[in-house]
């Protein structure tokens, strides 16, 4: 299965941390995606950012809360915008994904907790490359592979791609093929992974 | 509890047919509000219609075949749009609701099942009377109410009030004061009732 979110997406970070679970119950490999759903994918739909739109951006700030506090997590970020620019971490990511396969993932999952929990500035490639130090990976290498071609290039690959397969949410899944928008398609892919679809 | 829908909306349909239960499971009374999405509330987002969003529009539009597929209901009606326009039921809804309290809920179950099983026209008054008149409401009488000044009125007073508490999806649920939007959302509110609250 395919699991796509943005840094700066709190539904994105509460799916990141059941995903994982998800699939290794199933038996399913996961794949993870960095998306830029502000910055790029809002601007493809003709939308103006989510926490701006009227209505909806009070509410998503809310049902943020109370999913965070059903699930325990206190967070030092604040939910309602403006977040940080995505793209170093997101670049980070698709290079990590590239050169450490072995522990992207679990990187990304420090990274996301830096951000959401500890109110980290996530925009620093220093503080990036501290994260994933702590994985073994050599943070000045890090730090330089952020401003390089190649993680732009990964990036923007990875971006268009996703476009293509017509995600534009965070978190998205793709299971099987089928798309499924939202934290709250947790429990129907479950379903679906335990029926083996309908 | 608080339940509002508009007739157009596949998601609201599907709400509709669990609402009751999810109530009644819970010892909760359920009022139910026919909402304006389109017509309405959408401008006041300053959104186009879902079914013309990019991305979006193709996915809600699976998505509720796939949510009709799971739950083996066979619609006549296409899900992608255009769709009727649903002020005429709307307003019947709001009108049976102040003379008929006691099945205004029945019969709206009759209307969504007419239009998204059965394909029939919605629009129409007389559809609506025919309709009405199976659980005992006069249907001249209302054919008539449904171009009222009454029924016009109480419409607009619906849709007011559903606004200024920051409705803005179909379906959508006020539980103990607090929002939900959207079909997926049922699981969490049985949740939050079993639990009383978090």
């Amino acid at each position: 299965m395919q699991f796509y979110f943005d840094f700066i997406s709190p539904f994105g970070y509460f799916a990141a941390l059941r995903v994982g679970e998800l699939a290794s119950k199933h038996g399913r490999d996961c794949e993870w995606h960095a998306m830029l759903l502000g910055v790029s994918v809002l601007k493809v739909m003709g939308l103006k950012p989510l926490v701006e739109t009227p209505l909806k951006g009070p509410y998503l700030t809310h049902d943020a809360a109370r999913y965070a506090r059903r699930r325990r997590l206190v967070l030092k970020r604040a939910l309602h915008g403006p977040q940080i620019n995505p793209v170093p971490a997101a670049r980070a990511f698709h290079w990590l994904k590239c050169h450490h396969a072995d522990r992207y993932r679990g990187i990304a999952v420090d990274m996301l907790d830096a951000y959401w929990r500890e109110a980290r500035n996530l925009e620093d490639p220093a503080e990036i490359a501290l994260i994933a130090e702590r994985r073994g990976v050599d943070g000045e290498t890090l730090r330089t592979a952020i401003e390089s071609d190649e993680a732009r290039q990964l990036l923007r690959t990875a971006v268009d791609a996703s476009l293509k397969l017509g995600v534009f949410g965070s978190p998205f899944f793709i299971v099987d093929g089928e798309p499924f928008w939202g934290v709250d398609k947790i429990e129907q892919i479950d379903e679906w992974l335990t029926l083996g679809g309908w």
